[in-house]
């Protein structure tokens, strides 16, 4: 039974994963630690955890965190390291904030503005690899993973196959993207309360800005194996939940509808949480919405020139929480799937 | 392990039952079928259930159910009586339909169309009696169980400990409750589309007409150990699940604040599912969504004479499915709470 | 054409009173103040009232008010006294805020937490009094005028017939109804962010507590003529705008389902904003979003010997703004539904 | 004084277009037909149409339709033409539908699925083209209009400034858009259902197939002088009206973040309706319910050497009738926004 310390556990992304180890046959939740709601009780935090609802939120320091199998951290982006160092080595790190995803220091520099910390394995197995192999076997037996951002993990998942085929270029990316308003957190933001959320989408971040931008394209590149440019948008949308990626990649000449479908069902077709839909099917992110799964679905465009590739991902599910739990199993050696598989809940 | 058939699969109920089941460590789900339905694929009709997706809808009949240890049926009212007929004495058939709820026969004829059924017993574990005895004492053992509405189980877990207590009058409950309108199904109905859903609010079934009114009754009056009358009004939200259901009733003389608290804290002192609120804290329908939680609060309203008890559940959970389960576990002597002690997914 | 100043112009409130004045034929937008936004253009504040965008937000204070025909106080309860006070006896003042709605100092005192300003003219022309007369006779010519509260306004208007007719007892009204979250203004507290709300119902102010309860029973006990006592439990419904109240009382003994209907049918037979619904039909909010217009349906439970009367407004319109603007047409002699008559958006 | 018929006043379009007339002062409402529901009254089929509740559907002909100064159809497609030519040349016809609305036959024939009937002047007076004139121009005193689709609007808008203007190339655009659930009308279909729609976002019509496809195209062909290709992926978000339309094209070598800005502010400048908002902002479709106001913004990202240009507009509104009313005061010489600049309503 892993013991396992949650750090961060107050806000949306730590919440959901105390809710995914409730459920986890090999682990059980050690401390769990906040800022400034240390001291409450998790039931006042996260009412939904009845069976944590008694424990108390310490204060997110080494020491509350020391004495662990495995520490997740779901911190705001630039606190991760300083944990992280003082946690021994035997210690598997699984890190949900940016802090350690991305390889080029001067994209970290360009987008955050926290030094940089350098990079961790990323924490994406499903992530297709030019030559049949792919992300997961960078992780595992690691220490320190970092689990990817929740755009990214959409983004990547849709495009990622016609990149390891080489069916696609990489200089003419465009992603637009709606996330349910869980993907902006707690905070008490005028353009966040429900009466200017419900009935309404907006971007935000538009222009090449926002800070998945360089993770995306640092996977597609992974999977393609040259530099990949990405044109991203995210939008909000009118739902607590669930990530609709919508992407397009314009195709190299001579590519077929069926090499498209080929690259894709190869791609995704032993992965237990990526699911290639049926022709005529399309990722709908109530589908998806509080599980570990991933609906997946592309189709070429052949007067435009260009395949579109739309993935459904539940933002704090697979596009953190999951991710993290999903890495952790990977890391000390348990089957991947391992408290992951449950569906999620629909309609 | 338990082989178990589920009847009218296709349903909103339906597929919440089997999602429950996945999940179920001792059962596993045996003949899934349906009516229109039969012959779909299980990922055509429930997205959403990753594990079952290729399983085949068959056709609801007996032959098709006979050889389980156990059936749930989730068919419209009217139809589990011949089918469960068929079935053999042996097996447990636990009925989400209304069919054998009420246990006066002049009450069904009044709110329903169909010939009366008769009465299983009733499935609601922690319905308080007078005398400190409890709802699940009928059900240990049983082969036959109906399980409650999902507007009954909400708003008798809500008043039913102050009429077990003796400290509520019987002659004048009114009861409020906002559903989800997955409680509507899945009918194509011109009210149910979502762009006149969403944003709105509106009544249906007001003035005594609603079918789970006798239903609500009947279970208060089992508390009372005497006829209770009620005012039920039910309203359409805005939201895909959820039920909360706003009670009141007149208090006896002499009845304080305290007393009433006493009442409801000892009727839900050792429920695993029914959590009365800490003072202050209100049911909030997004607590429970996808569990079989409930959360309940009462207080006093010195100034009207009443007691105002507040429940929230998941329609389909609670209200549903997760009862069903929760019998089903009561019928078969494994422990109440197997496989439904998860926490439900919010925000 | 009438200059007409708006204090509290930030707000949502503020916000929907500029917008019904924006219509309006006979009048237009003065000085637009506020406290915290002064300084800020309306476009920033406010982005959806393209021509008044380019206006500057005031500072509130008896000097940018002074100067105009009528002054539309929507402030924080406790602030209008002092600004009225300054303002010339012949300027018209419509108070959106609690102030001077209740006659009783005692009942303000127990609700409210300011000392108690006193009483004026009470703004709801509808509500129907014994004998025939209605709330209008009372406006006329005022020049204050306090605008009633947006669960007041719904709630009167599904009950009042019933207490004016004298076929309602007072004793034991229970009214519970679900307000859209602008209800609960802009303020940033936690539980009104988009993602806990969207797909959430939950009660507040329970038990007799919430301010507008006294305010009801004032309204219902000028109808009935005699002491009227309510429960009145309010919600918070997922969505913007909108309140339904569901209200029942018990009849006195006799009482037929044709007097009630009658009752209804002539209190609101000339009203031109209040809609009796067909029997069979029942008060959705999604109809009256928007608009100033009220739907009502009543029906008789004889089993329970209540009618269930149900009313739909939007609380910013006639649950506020567009009340405002009817109390002022009043005031000033125009046609009562001057600039008030359009429809509502829907779907 | 204009009479206006309105044919398919049934639907959601049509009871919008009622909704405009019902506001304008120069025009008042005369036949108003349907299909299958003539017979009704408008009040059981747009129950927000207060003002119009007692008229009566009657059957979409001919004749019905003879005598008014102008007629406004909202048909489904295929059935404008054998209704337009039974009306007389002095007739002003605005068409609602697909019908008239390419000028391509073979592009009608490759997405449509009835015989090509011609084109129409092409009702989006803001449409800028080459060399400074609008589509205005094209109007002014037209007896027949083809109304713009709702996708096409919002993404031409959004992206015509700077084909207008020179500095986009037309091989490689992509559009994105998400629209509420009242875009796919008042079907009946599964999917379309509240519980199914709640909370969740999936896309439709994917790979170059939607019908809206080449209007797009041809709109933004016309501001360029040469072809454009499009890549346009719509979605259906949990909202009941509005469209977020996020368009993206590659800039011509040399273009700078200062050219692109100043061709979408010469474009717009003078535009009643079309608002390009102050740099930081950006369209959100709250702010335009129930308007006919269209909120556009455009970036340049320098990195992917793109625009991103965004709009958001009413998808019933300036996405259909708010622009048939547009159209008409054109066509019979009133100011163009007569009955039109009224904001839309929000939170």
């Amino acid at each position: 039974m892993l013991n396992v310390a949650v750090a961060g556990a107050s806000g949306y992304a730590g919440g959901e994963v105390l809710r995914w180890f409730e459920r986890h046959p090999d682990a059980r939740v050690g401390a769990v630690t906040a800022g400034g709601n240390a001291g409450s009780r998790l039931g006042a935090v996260h009412p939904h955890l009845f069976s944590l609802a008694d424990r108390v939120l310490e204060e997110t320091t080494v020491d509350t965190l020391r004495g662990h199998d495995a520490v997740v951290l779901a911190l705001p982006h630039g606190h991760s390291a300083a944990v992280a160092e003082g946690l021994g080595d035997d210690v598997v790190v699984i890190d949900c904030g940016a802090d350690f995803r991305l390889r080029d220091g001067s994209a970290w520099s360009t987008f955050y503005d926290t030094p940089y910390a350098g990079s961790w394995a990323y924490g994406l197995p499903e992530l297709p690899l030019r030559g049949g192999v792919s992300g997961r076997d960078t992780l595992v037996g690691e220490k320190r993973i970092a689990v990817p951002g929740c755009y990214p993990t959409a983004s990547t998942l849709a495009l990622a196959p016609g990149f390891a085929a080489g069916v696609l270029e990489g200089d003419d990316v465009v992603i637009v993207a709606a996330s349910g308003t869980s993907g902006a957190g707690k905070a008490l933001k005028p353009n966040l309360l429900g009466a200017e959320v419900m009935g309404s989408m907006s971007p935000y971040g538009v222009g090449g800005v926002h800070r998945h931008t360089p993770e995306i394209e640092q996977n597609l590149a992974a999977a393609a194996g040259s530099p990949v440019t990405v044109s991203f948008t995210p939008t909000l949308a009118p739902m607590p939940r669930g990530i609709l990626a919508t992407c397009t990649a314009r195709v190299r000449p001579g590519t077929t509808a069926d090499t498209v479908r080929e690259a894709w069902r190869t791609a995704y077709a032993d992965e237990p949480f990526v699911h290639l839909l049926e022709p005529g099917s399309w990722p709908t992110t109530a589908h998806v919405i509080g599980s570990n799964h991933v609906e997946v679905q592309v189709v070429l465009d052949g007067r435009a020139g260009r395949v579109v590739a739309v993935a459904a991902v539940d933002n704090l599910a697979k596009g953190t929480a999951g991710a993290a739990v999903q890495c952790l199993n990977l890391a000390v050696g348990l089957p991947e799937s391992t408290g992951l598989l449950g569906s999620g809940v629909a309609p």
